[in-house]
């Protein structure tokens, strides 16, 4: 067993200090009636402890009957075992509510002010209580309240790309992985508390292990530990640690899936195909999926990233990726279990950006039900910023799901702070036009069965999860806007840093700043802020990767050359429905946060204002750092009224994200001048000659 | 897995004040010589840690030699392998000792002041100090004990009607269950701090699942958890689960035993049938039992409710409770295991006193020697009086065991508080009159393998283990009166109010006399306290079962008509051994407080004292409410003298029962006056007209 004490992250549940606020809280929630049947209801019970014990200043009373001799009380638990929940909730309300939704409800019952938490299932409690502790914690009154709320997507995912192997994650910045494949099942406190932290954004489905099951064995590793591979966690022997990790998400509300690999049947079977044309192969996956639902009753099923950067796949049968996917898909649906399978697929012969909608677009409809596509949000890779995939708004026969990075794979690696919430919801709020107007990707992935959002997870074994204190917000902000895709960052963001650090006025402004500069500031000083992207550091074997910058290592990417920089996409545009494929083929039309994507433009190309392509990639370069200095700064100004011991982690990553951010600007700015010959207006731009 | 912070009960060891007794304490007991050798023994050790750091302001030293530089010291362990144990005790005198003995003995020493704990057994051993740590938490002297202690009984078991299905306790008011089923084998904290309190007051046996091992599903409830119903721990993959918590109590000398379904053969196994009389079904219990072994080696063996309340048993298949439990018991018998067969059956066509009798006492002579039949103290179900069962005395060929409730079913659910002490000790020193006079029930229950007593838990996961911080007593009561039913309730009460509350005089007297006080009150006003009960609410979907009054609903239990009330049960009296027939019988000799549980009288009937019938159940109705007053009232007092967060928990409980027990004085005495038309003579009964 490994350290245990770590952050408590969004539920820290401070003290209320405002007297009146505190008495109306203490006179509702002070006694708790709560029904204890079933391990999501003694979550919400636990929690409750935790939180009102937190907020109030002292122990709440749990009661398993209505108390009787109290001004009021809160109750949850169901309508037809609890009077007071029928008097504030109707049948019909019960019977109308989504499986998740919930009620938080105030209501006066014989003479006594009470906040009633309802729902139709347990999960739904679960949440409600959430509901009301992420309310207390923001200080938002609890008198008169009335809260209906149902999820507006069915699958919000977070995917692992934890290795089973050695405990590292790919693309991890927070430690080593969290899960301790070797001990398991032997649980670990720090597994329940991640529950609750994913539960309490209402996070329904973890992948357990990363897309990548296979990797080359390392020289010095202990073969006892390099045994477990990921696509090893499908042998039978292994699925009893897969039952127990499954136990503790399953009381939070979250069904378990596993990433696996395409060719299980020859690596963990004995067959010597994975031919999903071949009926041995078939027979193989459908006994495996039976013998993992009965370890894992509620399993959710199986993430897949086949035929894609050496991983294998239908491909190698010459077969197409629906009969891949399908074979999967037949063998978890006697079970209720889904297939996610990954969009991500590319070979290195053309331009990146068209090959997804190549591969899947023609695919539209020959998709079981069961299985979901899986589209990152972009076309390439996570890019500090990208346009939303063509494929969103392109099949609409198939189920599919946005891929999100909670993780900072691009966007400085924990290290700088990047709040990835307002990235993601330009791409959720983008209207694909595949309906006409008013077709946001958000909207494909809402209230059907198999549509949703998946992230790709950021916590590891830091003590503060996630690397960086304040990346702790792209977690909250992922689950959050998993559930309710049309929130606006600034209610998210609102949300975060009052649980998080507080509702000190001042401290809620500053942070709120800095999260909303942060992406800003580094779009500025690694891309210049006109589309570019893919320019970092790309040498697998070292930590460096995708980390520092590189822009001469990919040129493809970003097309600098002596004439210009940019990539001429318009085959990419053309993918778009109508208008978006004309906006973004058009000079004049196209944005000019994505002008260099789509466009190989002349280092000396005027934009709207005036300014020279160049000068405005030099002037951005700039610009950023000098933005990361001001939140350097703004945090340094809270040394007060933030605890020493987050308040100095934090200062140190913004010293250290200031020195990182000079590099990449001083590397690109230099890059530029060496390709354009143009020098920097301002004479910032250091010169060899 | 779940929150940790929990109560440390009658085990907190608070730290002695008075410098005399702390320095003779310190001088004895500082040094400790304790053996390792076994899990007994560190349990032993680890007891000693935790108690006489607390006791004595200090970390003990242990030491694994006598040491030599110190004025006295404490040994632990056998008299083969210690010097000053053979200084302090014959080879004779452990020879003699019962296995689960133990001796407490100061000795001096090469010059030093010593107490030594020996036994014939690790387990005595282990007995001995707790046993020495409860006289230092009474702060009783050490300069010259002697202590020789054997049990009385040699069963001692505390049933659990905990479902692992949904972690729901049946009857259960402390929230969901302690025992987390999903995540066992993974061991939690509490299963060691909760067979610490057990080893503590010497229970040695655990059924850790409900007697009913079917339950009903519950819409709403995740069907992923539905799969753990009592019945199917019995299957092999559960079976590492039932070891792993069999492993954490035998170390606290205590066995594990588990409730079976009857119909188990058919359930986990892949018979038609589960009659007694089959081969096959004989063959597969004995398979089973075998299976069992070889997971937990020292099994104690089945619990079964059978043939009652839904439940399978041998009447499906036209045999009789004999046959059926002797089918158990031959599988059980090569291991050592032993069978619990419940009496309490009963069928709804007679009056449900006499059925048990009927039932069980011509089987008497038939059971085999490793069958118990576990019967309830009363011949109803656990009401807040009732006279003893008439199975005891009346099967002296069988080997008996009392089954008493710790858990408050009909006595307040965990939210008034309820002393079951005095009550347990009516049961068990009630003469049977079966060997001529002098043949109470408790020694029935003496000294003899398979006798015993089954008290049904009352421990949940509320951080004081028992919903109310008073019902800890009944809990200990229970364990202590197990030991030896011979203690007296006053001494079993100093005992737990010293360990649980410390020693201040004054707290130790009001805390003793509430605990007295409190089930007079609750036979007041919930039965009038003449042998009325079974008045209570009974849908069973509702969280106030058995909780709220509802006297209208089961008329047939009290009688209640406009000519009076009470049951002409003079068929239940005939059952009893003379004279205890005949008093029973007997309008002038039954004891008020059983006069209408054996007899419908007038409501003017008049008592000794010259009080009518009703009047009396109205007096007693008012009463009572007074007395839960003057508790309250009592304990505000203390609120300077017990920390606060207990004291404000149960201040908090109490008034809760004040508006409770109103409410129960005021339906009473309506229903009593709506059937006898008489008014109060004090004039407090609200009348309609």
């Amino acid at each position: 067993m490994r350290v245990t004490d770590y952050d408590d992250c969004w539920l820290q549940y401070d003290a209320v200090e405002d007297p009146a606020i505190r008495s109306s809280y203490r006179t509702r929630c002070t006694h708790v009636f709560a029904s204890t049947e079933g391990p999501e209801l003694g979550v919400a019970r636990d929690e409750l402890r935790t939180g009102l014990g937190g907020l109030l200043g002292r122990d709440p009373h749990l009661w398993m009957h209505p108390p009787r001799s109290v001004d009021g009380f809160l109750a949850v638990g169901r309508r037809e075992r609890m009077a007071v929940v029928r008097a504030a909730v109707d049948a019909e309300e019960i019977d109308a509510l989504h499986e998740e939704g919930y009620i938080v409800r105030s209501v006066e019952w014989e003479g006594k002010d009470c906040i009633v938490v309802t729902a139709a299932t347990d999960k739904g409690m679960l949440y409600g209580v959430y509901h009301l502790l992420r309310r207390m914690a923001a200080r938002r009154p609890l008198a008169d309240v009335d809260i209906v709320e149902e999820p507006k997507t069915e699958e919000r995912l977070v995917n692992h790309w934890d290795n089973p192997f050695r405990a590292s994650v790919e693309r991890g910045y927070a430690g080593t992985s969290i899960f301790d494949w070797e001990q398991l099942p032997d649980l670990r406190e720090r597994y329940r508390d991640y529950a609750r932290l994913l539960a309490s954004v209402g996070i329904n489905g973890i992948v357990l292990n990363n897309v990548n099951t296979q990797k080359p064995d390392r020289p010095g590793a202990n073969p006892a530990v390099a045994e477990m591979e990921g696509w090893q966690l499908l042998r039978e022997r292994n699925l009893p640690k897969v039952a127990a990790i499954a136990s503790v998400f399953r009381r939070h509300g979250i069904r378990t899936y596993l990433s696996v690999n395409y060719a299980a049947p020859i690596l963990a079977g004995d067959l010597d195909t994975a031919d999903p044309l071949d009926d041995d192969v078939a027979r193989w996956w459908a006994e495996k999926a039976d013998e993992v639902y009965d370890h894992v009753s509620d399993f959710g099923g199986f993430l897949v990233k086949a035929d894609s950067e050496g991983q294998p796949g239908p491909y190698d049968y010459d077969r197409n990726h629906a009969e891949g996917a399908n074979l999967l898909g037949r063998a978890l649906e006697p079970h209720g279990g889904r297939v996610y399978w990954r969009a991500f697929v590319y070979a290195s012969h053309k331009d990146r950006s068209v090959q997804a909608y190549d591969t899947f677009e023609p695919l539209d409809g020959e998709f079981l039900d069961n299985v979901t596509v899986q589209i990152k949000n972009g076309p390439i890779d996570f890019q500090p910023r990208e346009p939303i995939s063509s494929l969103f708004g392109s099949m609409p026969e198939t189920s599919v799901a946005c891929e999100l990075q909670i993780t900072q794979e691009y966007t400085g690696q924990g290290v700088h702070a990047c709040y990835h919430v307002p990235l993601w919801k330009e791409t959720l709020d983008t209207d694909t036009y595949a309906d006409g107007e008013g077709t946001p990707v958000k909207d494909l992935l809402s209230r059907r069965e198999g549509r949703g959002l998946a992230g790709v997870g950021n916590v590891g074994e830091d003590p503060n999860w996630t690397g960086h204190y304040l990346a702790q917000s792209n977690l909250y902000g992922y689950g959050r806007l998993a559930w309710n895709p049309d929130l606006d960052a600034e209610t998210i963001t609102d949300e975060w840093v009052r649980q998080t650090f507080g509702n000190d006025p001042d401290v809620v402004e500053a942070v709120s700043d800095i999260l909303h500069d942060s992406w800003p500031a580094v779009l500025d000083y690694t891309t210049g802020h006109l589309g570019l992207m893919h320019m970092m550091y790309n040498q697998d074997d070292v930590l460096e990767n995708h980390y520092n910058p590189s822009p001469g290592e990919w040129p493809g990417y970003h097309g600098a050359s002596e004439d210009g920089i940019g990539v001429d996409r318009s085959e990419y545009a053309e993918q778009f429905h109508s208008p978006l494929s004309e906006r973004y083929a058009s000079v004049e039309d196209c944005p000019d946060e994505l002008l260099l994507f789509f466009h190989h433009l002349p280092w000396d190309h005027e934009l709207d204002d005036g300014t020279t392509v160049v000068q405005r990639l030099y002037d951005n370069c700039f610009e950023g750092v000098e933005e990361v200095r001001s939140m350097r700064d703004r945090w340094a100004e809270l040394d007060d009224r933030v605890d020493t011991a987050r308040h100095r982690h934090v200062a140190e990553r913004f010293d250290e994200q200031l020195a990182h951010a000079k590099h990449w600007r001083d590397t690109m700015v230099a890059y530029f001048y060496d390709h354009a010959g143009i020098p920097d207006a301002h004479g910032r731009v250091p010169r060899d000659d």
